[in-house]
């Protein structure tokens, strides 16, 4: 049957700041008797990039402006965190009663500016996103391709998105791929262009991983085994983020 | 490896009006030796569907209203198919130059209400969504249970979305599985609630499809083996279809 498989990489040990995650991976893929292969793609939950990076900071720390007081006093917010979701963005992009949309610092539309309190490992604690998720995803390669595996990496996290209810994992980060298929330009046996002109599938990838991680089952680690993908060691989600001037919705 | 399988189903036929897509697909897993199996989620192509239902019209038989023929010919358009877009939807969200937002009448916000001409199978055709596309997957699921096979449907089609350059694939109709997980109320070792509240697992599912169908490599079925759903007779794509009150982006 040719096709993909994917599957979740369990056994992880607690990541903080400093770990070797590609080390990590490495080692609990193999004990897990599913040892990488040249050619996986390897998604990696946000969170334990942010933690092994050390983005996680104590909200007793944060000075909070008179803004974020006042605004997480009217809806009931940590007044800390609504500090972080503020510095973390380069604009709000909407902010209705206690809904804060925001573009963060890296380009990309979500609530909160990404800022995770629930997965912090501790009270008192938020997980900011990756400074540069591309640089992550590259030095997770690095470090697996160190230990023998030529593999792609996206770093992925759970986003909402307008018009549909509930949420799905994407793509913030990659390395070794294009996280863009393109069809500009080619024309079905009848001489149309194809409607569908590029496929975003770093997405697709990451939501595919999603399925096998779970959000409760703490497997923050999934690869995608047969989907071929070409080299590109320029890979970014930067092709990906659209530019204020072509979105509509901004 | 616990985990999933994904991959696409080669070798359907041509398909037209009337077409018993569920017994075709059957027969073409079969034939390629990866017969369906009870648990499967089978994920099909809109446009397939459309076109087993009929959703196919002759543009040449559209009657243009004065407003389509003025906004094709400002944007080189086809004005019977700006006539077709504009009553697929109930609602324009943007109308931006050449690009048009709407809301269809089943309720997803897209790109020129799904209206497809490059798929059609000739010139002067265009392929519309499935008239209720849920529907549409229950009687697959059904045709195919008649085959003895306990799956679920899912009915995907190509979206693109704010923010984000590229497209991917998601799911507009569902048969026999909830399209979301959710973790609303539950919360993590340290008594936070979860970031993340609901997953939409049905549009994951027809994201990690795509991988295996392409767009152009024309295998518009494919099968995600190994995912654990539970059956929900009651399931629709409502449910994922955000409120235009709870929505802010439209």
């Amino acid at each position: 049957m040719a096709g993909l498989q994917v599957f979740g990489i369990p056994g992880l040990p607690e990541i903080t700041g400093g770990s070797d995650l590609a080390g990590m991976i490495a080692a609990a893929a193999s004990l897990a008797g599913t040892p990488l292969q040249d050619g996986d793609v390897v998604v990696v939950t946000s969170k334990i990039v942010s933690k092994a990076e050390g983005r996680v900071v104590e909200l007793a720390s944060v000075d909070v402006s008179p803004f974020a007081r006042q605004y997480a006093e009217k809806w009931e917010k940590e007044p800390a965190v609504i500090e972080l979701v503020l510095r973390e963005a380069r604009r709000v992009v909407r902010q209705v009663g206690p809904v804060l949309i925001t573009e963060t610092r890296q380009g990309f539309v979500c609530a909160n500016s990404g800022v995770d309190q629930s997965s912090s490992g501790g009270h008192g604690l938020a997980v900011l996103l990756p400074e540069d998720p591309d640089a992550s995803a590259a030095r997770i390669r690095q470090g697996i391709r160190a230990h023998g595996h030529d593999v792609a990496v996206i770093v992925s996290d759970t986003f909402g998105r307008p018009w549909r209810e509930a949420q799905t994992d994407i793509a913030i980060g990659i390395a070794g791929m294009n996280p863009v298929v393109s069809y500009i330009g080619q024309v079905d046996p009848h001489g149309h262009e194809f409607r569908v002109q590029a496929l975003c599938v770093a997405d697709e990838l990451a939501g595919a991983a999603e399925l096998v991680k779970g959000n409760l089952s703490r497997v923050p680690v999934a690869v995608i085994r047969g989907y071929h993908w070409e080299h590109d060691n320029e890979a970014t989600m930067r092709l990906v983020i659209r530019e204020s001037e072509r979105d509509l919705f901004r």
